[in-house]
């Protein structure tokens, strides 16, 4: 039987600053007939209020790493976001939510990302329609398995949306409308799906898969002691051949891309993945075909 | 008698997250001959370690908000900007410093901005040296009183840099190298001045001055309901005529700007500056000669 959306949840403000996500809910809380659809019951909810308050990425700890099923379970972990994720998967589950959107921003210049984390067939489908009613929407694969910490994990289906370049702690109005668009875009292609009307997909689109980050180069004391070259800065979804500059050190020193392979990074300098160790994630391309589900 | 500078404090990290001045600061502190100039002594601190480790902006309180003479010499003032102030304060004088240089960067698009703070002849002939040597640079006059709380305020003279667009938590390779030269310029040009070899500066230059703040529409609970325009957005030194858009509420609302005169605006959309009610900074532009000291 195919796979189908009857109840979708909308999350912003997993992070914080990250406040595209968050005043999009808002408006969609004050505003609910915009996310109705036939056949399909959507919530939205900010998920980390304090954090959004205090402007922050997170209180304690990264809550969209917090999801782990095993740490959901442990009664041990009790700070401020463990504490949380145990409360938002328990609402996910008590709502029946069957596709998580979770809304962030970055400051990476990922554009309109769409993340999908599985290869499930219907997702595929959803992404291949997205590409084609807006050009600029780029599909990343991150795949997780079922021990994933992220929020997303927490419903059968999830998807990631990371709208850039913008820094934390701003709205850009460009960025917020094209996502406020994007949304809807997802929520009229579940609707038409569940009448039994699927909207028409083009038989393939171009998919970006992580295949692995890199770290900046650090010295022994774990303090970066480069920065993203300027030549890659910015050029996130654009080719990176072997021997191209990615780094420069604090004193003009470039450092070149080692790989054997043409890859293309994405979320190159995230601020928040400086803690992470991640200086950039590198992805190969290939055209995904579009399968019925 | 002119004026003269023959001690200098470089610092960064006033505020936590703007890592340009932080990691311009520590490359300092490790390699402290590019710094020395024949007849000046340059101290270089990082003013907000705490922040800086926190990736944050402060701990507290705004450090740069937090310098006002009458705070400092209130013993009731202990938090930790509050304490820091007075700490920060107490060296600078020790230290016999003239001219405070304090590193900021910005999430507007302030270029290389060299904000002075008042009106001596001393800094508006360093400023036009500074637009002479490298044509982006901005100079914006923000014009501040004995009484002000900015860090500067500890020694006779200040000049703050701002440079941006770049997020908090985010190194920019060139705005790094751009603003490493811009330092080097101006102790370049210190030196000289106290040899009594002055260098050549452009008879006058364009000078920004703040005439005022615009803050973004906000609901009766105070929050914005509206966000900077799109064709505004990064657009900071461009004129901004009667009429032109300046905010797009939520709901796709195009707001314009009211006022009589051609205005300037500058740090649209600062992260920051949300909570200090500010959506730009609107300044008036002059041809400022330069006048000997």
């Amino acid at each position: 039987m195919a796979a189908s959306v009857k109840r979708v949840a909308l999350v912003g403000g997993t992070h914080g600053g990250e406040l595209t996500g968050v005043f999009l809910v808002k408006k969609f809380q004050q505003s609910s007939h915009l996310i109705k659809r036939h056949g399909i019951e959507t919530i939205s909810l900010i998920a980390n209020d304090k954090a959004v308050e205090m402007a922050t990425r997170y209180i304690d700890t990264d809550l969209n790493r917090a999801f782990n099923p095993r740490d959901l379970d442990n009664p041990q972990l009790t700070n401020h976001e463990q504490s949380l994720a145990k409360k938002i998967a328990r609402r996910i589950q008590q709502e029946k939510i069957d596709l998580i959107i979770d809304l962030h921003s970055t400051t990476s210049n990922m554009g309109l990302t769409v993340i999908l984390h599985d290869n499930h067939p219907y997702l595929l489908k959803l992404a291949a329609y997205l590409t084609q009613i807006n050009s600029k929407v780029k599909i990343l694969q991150h795949t997780l398995n079922q021990e994933s910490s992220y929020l997303i994990n927490s419903a059968k289906f999830g998807i990631t949306i990371e709208v850039g370049a913008v820094a934390n702690g701003v709205l850009d109005a460009k960025l917020f409308q094209e996502t406020e668009n994007l949304v809807y875009a997802i929520l009229d292609y579940l609707e038409a799906d569940n009448k039994g009307q699927p909207l028409s997909t083009p038989p393939s689109f171009t998919k970006y898969s992580v295949i692995g980050t890199v770290d900046y180069p650090r010295n022994e004391l774990g303090v970066i002691r480069a920065m993203i070259h300027p030549q890659l800065q910015f050029q996130d979804y654009q080719p990176l051949h072997p021997g191209n500059p990615i780094f420069i050190t604090f004193d003009g020193e470039e450092i070149f891309y080692q790989g054997n392979e043409t890859v293309y990074p994405v979320f190159i300098n995230e601020a928040a993945y400086y803690e992470k160790g991640t200086a950039m994630c590198l992805t190969v391309i290939s055209e995904q075909l579009t399968v019925n589900s």
